[in-house]
């Protein structure tokens, strides 16, 4: 018999049989599963979750491999089971090759869940005849200490109450009770899996990842463009619009994306928002004091005071979020004004606290945020690094779509460069790795110096309006006007990456660390992705490391968000964290605006010899 | 020097001066103010609390009698303190004599109030430049702790923390905050005095008494129609049309009712509704749950199970109660479904499980709750009483309105009747306490016998259709029609007695109790309070104790809401009890149709004789 396998998160539609096992299914089609014993059972690296059909039974060796716990889940081997009926099953990242793995970007590994949010399966009894007293709830708490006796029900939310006399008669008294810590949030249907969604809400970019909270496994995931932009691009002016009496319409901008984008989502996977029932959201301070609709006055002016800096627990029906009426937003803590949630998020990704220190962790953007991890203790702090890195204030500077150049090379000789254009069309301006990566090959060409300033006369370079501008694309050929980099453009750069670098070196100097002590630096958020390490070390943006001691990890933040969603272990480590990181004010730091100058130079050696010349 | 001294709850307007002691003030106006030392200071029987205005300092008896925390929340003694200005003062009924206490009714008294909300006057720094890290929640928390150690703050309600940074800028970091528990509700301006809500839902009547909860002051309290009537006088009728589908409007029509009276009493003291933080609400278990909106359809069919039995916190803008934005309800648990929280708050306004027992407490209606407390266990139950005693049922039954036979009196010899009718207008019907008049003054007269029936021929008596009847008034002298007696009414008010007894009986022995055993019956409720505790004994509707062991206490269930808004102790000893108090379900009693039927019997003698015959 022939059937057909569904395949996630790949997306892949696969023909199998009863006479052939997933493995060699899988391998048939090209998906790269892990298989070290090579398909004996006794490695146990080919585990796959089944979702819906049915298989053969698990074999001895499955049994030895795996625990009956597991077994109820799902979980299998993939070299030992056989289909028997048309089948969706989700292939965890942990099974895959690396190569199948880097598709799926940060698709994120929680070997065994743990989400606030636990479903039990109960058998009710419900009396029809008078004389045996107490309520339908006495009788599922009476079901629910049988069945998990480690829950301990201290309240019960009263949408999910107002459901409990009909669900229990429907259902003939078996249903599926959802506990949410000592909160009973109500019943189900028997059989009930809860979903919980992990909400990254960046000031453009917003992604949606929904997970089935039982299995841990991500069933669909969506982005979209934050609905404020047209209401400012930089939080400075959003924060603005709010003050102006804007503040619940941004508020209902982002809920309201939040729940569009959440129903296209389940249509396609055919599940129904009354199935979530928490919510995890991170994001800057200012999208944090949007979304829960705080004041954000005294966030737009200098101290820069968020409104808090606890962990937050909200029903989401308080903020217009349609999940299940008794479902929960939860928002881990803001650590300062320009320090939110979406960093510590990115701290908890990482596990910064237990990796070897002292390591770097750095989210580059208009503001970014770095934190520096030494004998287990975190320091944060935010860098005015202002938009140039994103295109903002520069002559040529384009977000990265199609004509924006992002890899630059130039021949030291005839001062021409090389080009690597997104999409392949005419150039047309330079997006962030491409500034980055043009400043460090002008500064490696000897066309800027250390210092940044343009050598007159060299190859590529000329003065047009009294300004010194160097041309990547000379105009006329390629692009009529060309694509250029003035002096101004290179200064606004190297301000950027000079507020980058004395953010690092004041952190290093208030943990009493030098250069030489830097174990690691992780690159998150999209910047951090996609920029060359070796250029972002050649101009001394980043403190010298070996460069494979640099590594870029994508969305941190999202990772952050999701890992919070599905274990509350790390969700309290967070908040742990959250509590003790020192957080250093960088506006108040004596000395900043000499670090800052040295910081600018392009060159290990030159901001060495400027530092040592400004006494720091 | 005169001042104006405003009285409360009397609502007197006195003038005193500066030579004049209060007490002195208070006897000239002819209000009873306790005093047994005669005015030297020593009994401290005349407390006051003074509300506003300046006043002579403590004097050393004062300093003697009344504690430190005591003088700084304004209270003294009447006998040494003299006005200073004009004063606005309160009485609390434990310092008014008997007879001016009967003229406020149930005025509960609170010496010292322990509410739930309590206000913590804060002075928060506000930082205006860089390099003090922490939110403005934060402060807030630090400046708590410093004012108030014992208080813990786990989390802070959303629509508070919106509240915060503005609230703080405003007073300049001087802010009242408001916490409840271990959650913060939010601030206020410095010097606000939070309020609280009591209400008491009944099927018929609901009551709201508003007090000042930091000093335990009624200062509003207003009565009114429950806006459900026109759905259903009965609770019954009531439960049919919410599962017919009018479920949200019977909720609406509530939640409709207490905000607009809540906003007449709020403009006749010039308060706002954003300054009540507390709402405890008590009703029996239907009016609970229409009030939650949780399903009744399981209530209004055997065996009549409540959707819960536990306490419930909501926030009151979960249900539309207009309050402070972070303001709370809080429920007391109901009992069973014909139990309610209402019997409980009576129960806990009796302090039922303090009193020397055995002892009964006993809330006549259609259903009456009956609650037996015996070596501090307390036992309850619910009679199917019926209407007859609210006159529902009988030929000439009415409301005790204008022209209602309130007392009844009957010669033996004549066979005439001498009444009390409500509003001395001509008779034209009979009210509860004129139904349970009526019979025990036909036994007494022996115009009927034992078991009910009319003898025939007596005075008074004469056969209309078929049906023997008695006369209260004949027809045709004050009143055209005459108001009758018929034997079917005796029998309807037997059936209403027989079953409270009947009810009472199966306590007493489940306890393994006799009727020499008992030594209090507490009537609680508007027909406890009008009815003849003589009569009641004479008909045997109570079990025999000595008159002076029957006590009248009122509305016992809005008593016990007060005294749950105002102390947490109480709320706390009134959800213990419910969780170990025994329920007895009637109907599922054995033997309950034989004890009925010999409780029918209008002695005790006779009672007692049934029972020996049907070997109870």
């Amino acid at each position: 018999m022939e059937y057909r396998v569904d395949v996630r998160p790949l997306g892949a539609q696969l023909v199998s049989s009863s006479e052939e096992d997933l493995l060699t299914t899988f391998h048939s089609a090209g998906i790269g599963v892990e298989s070290i014993c090579g398909g004996i059972g006794s490695c146990a690296k080919c585990r796959i979750h089944i979702l819906e059909g049915m298989t053969s039974d698990p074999t001895p060796q499955e049994e030895d491999q795996l625990s009956a716990e597991q077994l109820a889940r799902g979980v299998r081997l993939a070299c030992q089971v056989h289909p028997e009926s048309d089948l969706s099953i989700y292939i965890p990242a942990s099974s895959l090759t690396s190569e199948q793995k880097m598709q799926l970007d940060s698709e994120l590994e929680v070997e065994s869940p743990e989400p606030a949010v636990l479903s039990c399966e109960l058998e009710v009894e419900i009396p029809t005849a008078p004389g045996d007293p107490g309520s339908d709830l006495y009788r599922v708490e009476k079901a629910l200490r049988a069945t998990a006796p480690e829950v301990e029900i201290r309240s019960v939310d009263l949408a999910g109450l107002r459901g409990i006399s009909p669900l229990l008669r429907e259902g003939k008294g078996k249903v599926s009770a959802l506990v949410r810590g000592k909160e009973l949030l109500g019943l189900a249907p028997a059989g009930s899996f809860p979903l919980g969604l992990a909400v990254d809400l960046g000031s453009t970019k917003v992604a949606l990842f929904l997970y089935d909270l039982s299995r841990g496994i991500l069933i669909a995931s969506r982005g979209f463009l934050n609905p404020q932009v047209p209401y400012g691009e930089d939080i400075v002016t959003r924060i603005q619009h709010a003050v102006e009496g804007g503040a619940s319409q941004l508020q209902e901008l982002v809920v309201q994306g939040i729940n569009d984008n959440l129903s296209v989502m389940l249509a396609e996977i055919d599940r129904d928002r009354s199935d979530i029932y928490e919510m995890v959201l991170v994001g800057n301070t200012a999208m944090h004091h949007l979304f829960l609709a705080l004041p954000v006055e005294q966030l737009g002016k200098s101290p820069y005071l968020p409104a808090t800096d606890i962990p937050q627990e909200v029903k989401a029906r308080d903020l217009g979020i349609e999940l299940s009426a008794a479902a929960v937003v939860y928002l881990p803590p803001p650590i300062a004004g320009y320090v939110g949630s979406d960093h510590l998020a990115a701290v908890a990704a990482a596990r910064l606290w237990e990796r070897p220190g002292p390591c770097l962790l750095l989210d580059i953007g208009t503001n970014t945020e770095v934190a520096l991890q030494t004998d287990g203790h975190i320091r944060s702090c935010s860098c005015a690094s202002g938009p140039a890195f994103e295109g903002g204030g520069l002559s040529q500077g384009m977000r990265a779509g199609d004509g924006a150049v992002e890899g630059v090379s130039i021949d030291p000789g005839s001062g021409k460069a090389q080009l690597t254009v997104v999409g392949g069309a005419p150039p047309v301006g330079i997006c962030g790795s491409g500034i980055l990566g043009t400043l460090a090959a002008l500064a490696a060409a000897g066309i800027i110096d250390s210092s940044g300033r343009i050598r007159e006369g060299r190859p590529g370079t000329e003065r047009r309006d009294k300004e010194l501008v160097y041309y990547l694309v000379p105009a006329g050929e390629e692009s009529t006007t060309g694509v250029a980099v003035t002096q101004n453009d290179i200064r606004e750069i190297q301000k950027a990456k000079g507020a980058i670098r004395a953010g690092i070196d004041a952190l290093m100097a208030e943990a009493g660390l030098g250069n030489e002590d830097l174990r690691e630096i992780i690159l998150a958020g999209a910047f951090g992705t996609y920029i060359d390490p070796a250029a972002a070390l050649s101009i001394a943006l980043l403190p010298p490391v070996a460069l494979d001691r640099i590594k870029q990890v994508g969305n941190a933040a999202g990772a952050g968000a999701r890992s919070m969603l599905l274990s509350i272990a790390i969700r309290r480590q967070a908040e742990e964290l959250a509590s003790r990181l020192e957080y250093l004010e960088l506006s108040a730091y004596p000395g900043l605006s000499t670090l800052f100058a040295a910081s600018m130079y392009l060159s290990e050696d030159a901001v060495r010899e400027a530092k040592s010349r400004f006494r720091i």
